[in-house]
C-alpha cells in the first residue's frame, strides 16, 4: 500500500521551497500522500529535526516515510541516506537527523543506504532533487529498494544522548515548542524507574515530575511529554519567562 | 462518501504536533483526507477558535469533519464531544469551541456527545488521542456514529455573542486577521435590516458601512466580511496602527 | 487526469482564509488535490508572488493549476483570469502575477481568458468565490475550458524583467527568502554566457558567481538559485545583516 511522506525541514513556509518537494514527488509518483510535518525547523538546527523526526515516527506508527531535508551542507561531499528503522523510512542528509530513529531500532531491524545523486541535481536544492524523489519512490510500495550502496555507520549526534553519571542524567533543551516548554534530551528510558528528586538548569530548578501541564501550579514543572522525554512546562505560559531553561541549556536530573 | 478532516488548533505550525494529528487519523483510516484549518490560533484562545470553526464551516459547505483542538484543561476533567451540526460535524475540548457551530443550527438538526476517553490517553495530548481519531471515525463514514452519551449542553461562550440593547449592538473583537482587519462578534443577523449609523471602540469610530477593502478611503471603515461578521478594516493596513480596535476591545454598532 | 491545485497566496496561515480556498475546491470537485504552495507572500506583494508562481511551476512539471490570490484590488473592476503556459495552468486577479509565467513561455503555447465573475460572489473574497471554483474546475480536467473571454494582453509587471545596459544587467531584489537569501529579478537567461564580473547593491558588492551556499566564504556571495534567479547569499546567516541588498533594492551586475 502506498505510505504517505512527511515532510521535516528548516524551509519556513514563507517561500515555494516547502511546496517545491511536493512537487517533485508527484513527478515520480502522481499519487503521493504527501504530509507537511513541519518545516518551522531552525535554519541548520539538526538537534531539533531528530528530535521531531522521532515524534513524527511515533504518530505515523502505520509506517510512512520520513523526508527530512535540513541540510547546511547540501552540494558539499556528506552523504545523503536513506534508513529503515522497523516499518518506518526515512531520507536525509547524513548529518545525524536520524539519531533517535537509528538509536531507538533493534540492530536487527534497521538498514541505511547512502543514496546515489543522480545527474542533473542542482547543487543548492537536493530536497527537490534528491530526498522528494527518492521518498517518493520508497513511499509507493513496500520495502526499501532504492539506488545506492548499504552503510552501517549512519552519523549520530552525540548531543542528541543524555548521559547518566550516578544518581544524575546529563542533557541539553534540544526543542523549545510553541507553548514555550523546554523539552530535553533527556529521554523516559535514562530515568528508569527511579523517582525524580529534582530537575535542574543554570537559572533554576524543580521538585519532582507532574503529569499534565495543568498540574503546573508555581512557575515550572517537569513531565514527560508526549514523544517521551522530558520537558520543563509552564502553566500557558513559556518557561523562559518565569525562570525556565533554553534552547542549548544544560538540565540535569537528580534522581532518588 | 469519505468527508475531509479539518484541523483547528493553538499548535503552531513549528513543531510535530500539529502533522500527528494526521499521523492519527491515518491509523484509524488510512485514506484520511487531511487539511489544515488552522494551526494558528493563539494560545489558549477559544473565541478565536469559535469563530474560525464558523468560518470554515461556511467554505466547507458540502460536509467536512472539523477537528478542534484549543484545549488548556487537557488531562483535567473537561469534557471532550462531538456536535453534528446540519452536515458538519466537529470534535473538540467542551470548552466553547463550539459556540457559533451550536448556536447557528436549528435546535432540530443538531446533536452533542460526551466521547469516551480510550484507555492509554496521553494525559497531554488529546489531539492524537482523542480528537483526531474520533474525526478519522466520524469522517470516514456518514453519520454520528461515536462512542459517548448523549448530552444537550455543549459549553457555550457568552463572550460569542453580541447583545442588542435599545438601537445599539455591543460586541468585542474576537480576531485580529492577517491583515490587521479587526473582527468582531457583532453579526450580520445581529443588525437585521437596520442602516449603521456609526461603528465605534475605545480609541475611535467610523460612519456606516463599506462593501470592499479598496472603498475605505480613510483611515478604517466598516464591513461584513466574509464569515459574516462586522469588521473594522483598512486599506491595506493593519488598523491597530490607525487608530482602530485591537482583540478584546469593545465595539459598539449605533443604528438608525 | 487530475491535476494537484498549488495555492499562493498573501493570506497567511494563522486565519480560516487559506484553508477556505481548499473547501471551496472541494465544492466543485471533492476529490481536488489541493497543494499549499505558500501562504506566506507579503500582503499585497504581487513581484514577490509571481516569483514564487514560476518556482512552483518548476517543481510541478507534470501539470499543476496554479491558484494565486493577491489581490488588494478585490471587488474592484480588475479583471480575474486564467492563463494556460504550456502544461501549466494558473487563475489569479489579472494585476502581473502571472508576469514570469506568462513571458517565458512560447507565444504559440499560451492562452489567456478573462474569468465571468458568478453572481453572488463576495465582494471581499473572491478567493474563495471565483479562483479555488475555477481552479478546481480546470485541474478536475485536460484543457483550458472556462467561462470566459479569450483577452491577449495579461497585465505583466515592468519590475519583473531585468534590463540590459551595455554590459550591464539592472533588476531588483524581489523577494529574501526565509533563509535571508536576497533573490533578484535579474534571471540566468539575463547573463547569457558571459562571465560576471561583479554584483553590486546600493551598499556593496561581490565578485563573479559561486555555484553553492556552502561555497561562499566571504560575507556575501552570488549565485544562480534553484529557480534560475541570481540571488546574493551568505553562508548561514541572512545577507542584510552582512551588507547585503534587501527587498526593492537595485542590484547590478557587470559582466566581463
Amino acid at each position: 500500500m502506498r505510505q504517505p511522506i512527511v515532510f521535516v525541514t528548516d524551509f519556513g513556509r514563507d517561500d515555494a521551497y516547502a511546496a517545491s518537494l511536493t512537487g517533485a514527488a508527484m513527478r515520480v509518483d502522481p499519487h503521493s500522500i504527501c504530509v507537511e510535518g513541519t518545516h518551522g525547523v531552525g535554519a541548520g538546527d539538526v538537534l531539533a529535526g531528530a528530535y521531531h523526526l522521532k515524534a513524527l515516527a511515533r504518530a505515523f506508527t502505520g509506517g510512512a516515510v520520513l523526508c527530512a531535508v535540513i541540510d547546511p551542507g547540501v552540494g558539499t561531499t556528506r552523504r545523503a541516506i536513506a534508513i529503515k528503522a522497523g516499518r518506518l523510512r526515512c531520507v536525509a542528509p547524513d548529518n545525524g537527523l536520524v539519531s533517535y530513529l537509528w538509536n531507538e531500532t533493534d540492530p536487527e531491524d534497521r538498514w541505511a543506504i547512502s543514496l546515489d545523486i543522480p545527474p542533473g541535481t542542482s547543487p543548492t536544492f537536493h530536497g527537490r532533487d534528491v530526498f522528494a524523489p527518492a521518498a517518493a519512490e520508497l513511499a509507493s510500495k513496500d520495502g526499501f529498494d532504492v539506488a545506492g550502496d548499504l552503510i552501517d555507520d549512519p552519523v549520530l549526534l552525540p548531543a542528541a544522548f543524555a548521559e547518566r553519571r550516578g544518581n544524575a542524567v546529563h542533557g541539553v533543551v534540544a526543542v523549545v515548542d510553541h507553548f514555550g516548554n523546554a523539552i530535553t534530551t533527556i529521554r523516559a528510558e535514562n530515568l528508569g524507574d527511579a523517582r525524580v528528586r529534582t530537575v535542574s538548569w543554570p537559572a533554576g530548578s524543580c521538585e519532582g515530575l507532574v503529569t499534565t501541564y495543568a498540574e503546573v501550579t508555581t512557575t515550572v514543572g517537569a513531565l514527560i511529554g508526549s514523544a517521551g522525554h522530558l520537558e520543563v512546562a509552564g502553566n500557558c505560559v513559556a518557561v523562559v519567562t518565569v525562570g525556565g531553561p533554553q534552547v542549548g541549556d544544560a538540565v540535569v536530573v537528580e534522581l532518588a
